[in-house]
């Protein structure tokens, strides 16, 4: 079912959408050309990268030292997947012809045996598999595989494809329970949903047991990770030094502290969280693992039922970029790392796929529509890593406990994993808008987006064109262009923030409709031409938090269809934890074209607190002494807009002016 | 005048009072010998100390290794001093003859040229002097210096003054300005105070010289402690390794970063930043140095007007247990720690000294009344290092964030500093209650603390009892017992909790009375068995924040009198976050018998947020699905008293309900 779902689907939706499509042609025009240079090292002012400079050295093409960290590789396997997705939409020779360059430098520094990682071949030969606990070799397998996966897919060559399989191939003679071979796992889970991709692309079977194997000896006695560390003595590759060898209670950082079937906690650093539960679902489903599905699915609702940020983070801390505990969501000494939150959506594609739940969709939805494009700056150049929900610059500077949170997006980071890995969402946007089950002949429509799409059913082909107005104006459009003679259904996302309120018309009639587990479900016999109207309600609301979210206590966000809003200083001067926002307050809607793009502002009536009528020196009075709050009004962005105007502070989480 | 005022200090202050004497009595009985069994290693349960253990060893009477921290010499020395205080008001020979005991321990140590360190002695012999930084060398110095005045003034024996005279000695051959000497400084302040007392106790002006010394080198130009780094190549005591040299502005974190007559904002570690303002203080008494008071005015206005705790706590992050920068005070990630609380009241004593203002004794009270006797358990035998103003059990243990925030006192530290800081604050409060200037007749009442009194004035000796009940009850009696047969002052703060309200009475009949910097001035011609009643308004209110103050805005705190509450899950349900108080209660005192000890509790209307209609697998809904909150009473408790039940959530600052 996966490899068949997989092959071909780039061919079968194609986004065209008055939102989307500056995204997916600022990553086309602006972002990869740019993380082209930045692999170059050509970007001034900007950390270098060395990920081209590591692959010429360990081709023998150039003479010096590995640059750069352990993990390196992945960023050129990442622009690599994202050119694969921007390549299959857009043909474009010049690049294609980099890419190819870029492939033969790759293949070039693949060693006799198969392998392929530069850092322990220009730096750590006769080292390898001897630290996976910390040294990242299959996660950047993992990653060159996607990329081969994509790049096969957008332009049918194989050179790459070729290049991974070998390697996955030695991978496979190395990791295994037979004598000699090495019975254990990454420490940064990604190979084990890329060999699923490996195993799609070339039907290859042994690529989704090896995948199969990875998932299942994680966390199991006696531990692999524990033991490794025993075999180096402790030497780590971060310090160079010895150091306490970890118990099997600390690899919850690696989410190898128990078999995974037991876990049903998120855990550990986020972004290998979600890495891992991406795999365990796509295993879930190709092998019919109900068990497997079962942790996925406890694993999801404690996730995303109490450790996620409104804007689709995940990861309240920055020590180990990691879960916390349940509730746990500090807004402004929060992690949200980019990448997790890409993570996040790749597993809620994957449970759209075995059980189409308008749940994951609209945590998906809320992950891209916020946190994700939130990060990267409007000219696609600057990113944020680190995905705050409130900001005050004066602690980014002055605190080190918030000096991981940065005010102002960054050029490419030392650690550049997100950029890249936001290149290439967006670039394979299309795979997230529908899923649809041949057997049941039903295609799901998760997102608004707009798009041509067309899909093979067991009664015949289907195919259609949305419009979509979102985020800004509610409505969306689906034109039949092709169906099937016998009854299909089109399921349509009820989503979460029209509060149930959505409008169907078909044929400009309106129409009721039966709702299965998120899902308006129409069942008839399409003909083309057909035109089905659908227009969840698109209303701005105040949201509250679940009372045991400490930190959001006594305060609501703003949302607006699947846009959270924020307050900027440049808009509502500061302090903004001076405003408060009123609970009866309208919320009206103005599209502004100044601000970045063109959005849709919101107004609204709150409350600020008297500063003149203080002493700076004075930092505490009796409360008689303050004056009722002032009138105010305030003025909402949304949230992924942030940061690009004049810096200063922000808050998604308002205080209510009564609670 | 310096010396005047400390030699005899002890004979003329005796505290009687129904609150403190408790707490005097507890650190004599049980906390000086509990910590005296902690110092011998024999407290089950806790981390060793080795103080006594290593005075051992590098007294030749023991084999074995340095253990501890390299400043632990001084744990010794901090509990010397408390004892000193304590055998002061209390003669106890089996006490005393213990501490002679210690002493002579200590004498045993000394090294022939008058050097004293046992880390050094042990474990670093030939280092000496080597890392100022890092080694704490003159901070453990001051520290058995002040111990030696504490024991000399109280007991008049000079055995440890004679010790720590020859080491002063010593140490003033090595520091200095001439070929061949260092011209340097401790890279932890504190002997720079201390050398002011030994100049008090010996009347040997070379102490003094050397601690302006100290003072006016720290931060000129080259930078000694940088300097120093680079003589070590970087090489760090904690690490044992090579690290970079750092930069000037990095001696921030040490006070060293310019010279300290140029600094103007409070930074860096926070006990060593107060312990430096104190010796400046009395360097700039004692020398008549006009720009170092200066100094003193702005650093103590940046540090109490924008970096100070409603609790009088200071230090807003764990990173380098520091400063962070102006009205930066989240409650939840908060520091301030016990001893830099110690610290500010050092240096608001010796401001009271050079010019009695009552914003001084405003915050020598805070810091005394909540967060330093709010560190210490109920049983003198559990400490907060750490002392929040929010609490949530569950953060503490997985948040690495919040990890530094215990929920629950502690026993002895691996780094005890605090625990030996309170007892000898606490044994020589009386040293705190009152100041005189014999020059200008004038005796201050700084605190409203049962004690008897005697100061020789100008004009003769002015004697008088005074009582008080005391953060209970308001109202304080001045009756004397004897008087100069001229006209001399009673200055009676006007305590800034009473917001201006202080009724007088003499002998039984109210009087006027005219206010200079916040004390009644009362001059007349006293006489035994006058009779000065006082009773500034104690009433419990609630208090805002300087809106500059982002963590505690739209929040509210309830002082009453010199304490600030709290509200504690004990009596208050959990989240006490979903709690909010209303601007415009009643704030209803109880004396309630079963809190520890006996204490006034408030009662004060509020809501409680709904919980019960939440599922707790959603995080999120619109605002208008909460029903408004329910009222609820709220009961608070003072913040000294908090986590001496059962342990759970605390808040000093409550949301209000409206803003």
């Amino acid at each position: 079912m996966k490899q068949a779902a997989a092959a071909g689907t780039k061919e079968r939706v194609r986004i065209k959408d008055g939102f989307w499509d500056a995204y997916a042609a600022l990553v086309r025009d602006t972002v990869i050309p740019y993380q082209w240079e930045a692999l170059n090292d050509r970007i001034a002012d900007a950390e270098p990268s060395y990920a081209i400079r590591n692959f010429r050295i360990a081709a023998g093409q150039e003479q010096g030292e590995f640059g750069g960290m352990v993990f390196q590789d992945s960023d050129l396997a990442k622009w690599l997947e994202a050119v694969g997705y921007a390549l299959g939409t857009h043909p474009d020779p010049e690049l294609e012809r980099i890419a190819d360059e870029a492939i033969e430098l790759v293949a070039a520094a693949q060693q006799e045996d198969g392998y392929l990682n530069t850092y322990f071949t220009i730096k750590e030969s006769g080292k390898r598999w001897t630290n996976l606990y910390e040294a990242h070799e299959l996660y950047c397998a993992g990653h060159m595989i996607e990329a081969a996966v994509a790049y096969y897919e957008s332009t049918g060559k194989r050179r790459l494809l070729d290049v991974v399989s070998r390697f996955a191939d030695h991978i496979d003679s190395v990791f295994g329970r037979e004598e000699g071979q090495l019975r254990g796992y990454d420490g940064h889970q990604e190979i084990e949903l890329a060999l699923v991709k490996l195993y799609g692309a070339t039907g290859e079977r042994r690529y989704l047991d090896l995948a199969k194997f990875f998932i299942d000896e994680r966390g199991a006695e006696p531990n692999f990770l524990v033991e490794e560390c025993g075999r180096r003595d402790g030497v780590s590759h971060w310090t160079g030094r010895q150091q306490p060898i970890p118990s099997v209670r600390q690899m919850a950082y690696n989410q190898a502290h128990k078999p995974v079937r037991e876990q049903d906690v998120a855990v550990g650093h986020a972004v290998r969280a979600v890495y891992m539960y991406t795999a365990m679902a796509d295993l879930a489903g190709l092998t019919g693992d109900a068990e497997l599905l079962e942790s996925c699915r406890r694993l999801w609702a404690n996730m995303t039922g109490k450790q996620m940020y409104i804007t689709g983070g995940i990861g309240s801390t920055h020590h180990g970029e990691a879960f916390s505990f349940d509730y746990d969501l500090p807004n402004d000494t929060v992690y949200a790392e980019t990448c997790a939150s890409i993570g996040l959506i790749f597993f809620a594609r994957r449970m759209l796929q075995l059980e189409p739940k308008s749940e994951y969709a609209d945590v998906l939805e809320r992950a891209l529509y916020n946190n994700v494009i939130g990060s990267m700056s409007q000219d696609g150049k600057h990113y944020f890593y680190v995905n705050p929900l409130e900001v005050w610059p004066k602690a980014s500077e002055g605190s080190p406990d918030r000096r991981h949170v940065k005010a102002v997006r960054q050029k490419w980071f030392g650690c550049s994993c997100c950029p890249p890995n936001v290149a290439r969402l967006l670039c394979s946007l299309h795979d997230y808008v529908y899923t649809a089950s041949a057997e049941d002949d039903v295609v799901y429509a998760h997102l608004f987006i707009g798009s041509e799409a067309r899909f093979e059913l067991k009664s015949g082909t289907a195919a259609f064109v949305q419009t979509s107005l979102l985020p800004w104006q509610g409505g969306t459009r689906f034109e039949w262009t092709e169906a099937p003679e016998t009854a299909v259904s089109l399921a349509l996302r009820v989503p979460s923030w029209c509060g149930g309120q959505a409008l169907l018309k078909i044929n400009g009639a309106e129409s009721a409709y039966r709702t299965v587990d998120g899902y308006a479900v129409l069942t008839r016999v399409w003909a083309a031409g057909d035109v089905v109207e659908w227009e969840p309600r698109l209303e701005a609301r105040l949201i509250a938090a679940n009372p045991e979210i400490r930190a959001d206590a006594g305060k609501a966000a703003i949302e607006r269809g699947p846009l959270v809003y924020c307050l900027e200083e440049v808009d509502n001067g500061a302090p903004i934890a001076s405003l408060s926002i009123d609970p009866d307050t309208e919320l009206i809607p103005t599209f502004d074209a100044a601000l970045p793009g063109g959005a849709v502002s919101l107004e609204a009536a709150g409350r600020r607190a008297d500063l003149a009528g203080w002493d700076p020196d004075q930092p505490y009075r009796p409360l008689g002494q303050s004056p009722e709050p002032a009138a105010a009004e305030l003025r909402a962005v949304p949230y992924f807009l942030w940061g690009n105007r004049e810096p200063g502070e922000m808050a998604v989480w308002i205080r209510l002016s009564r609670v």
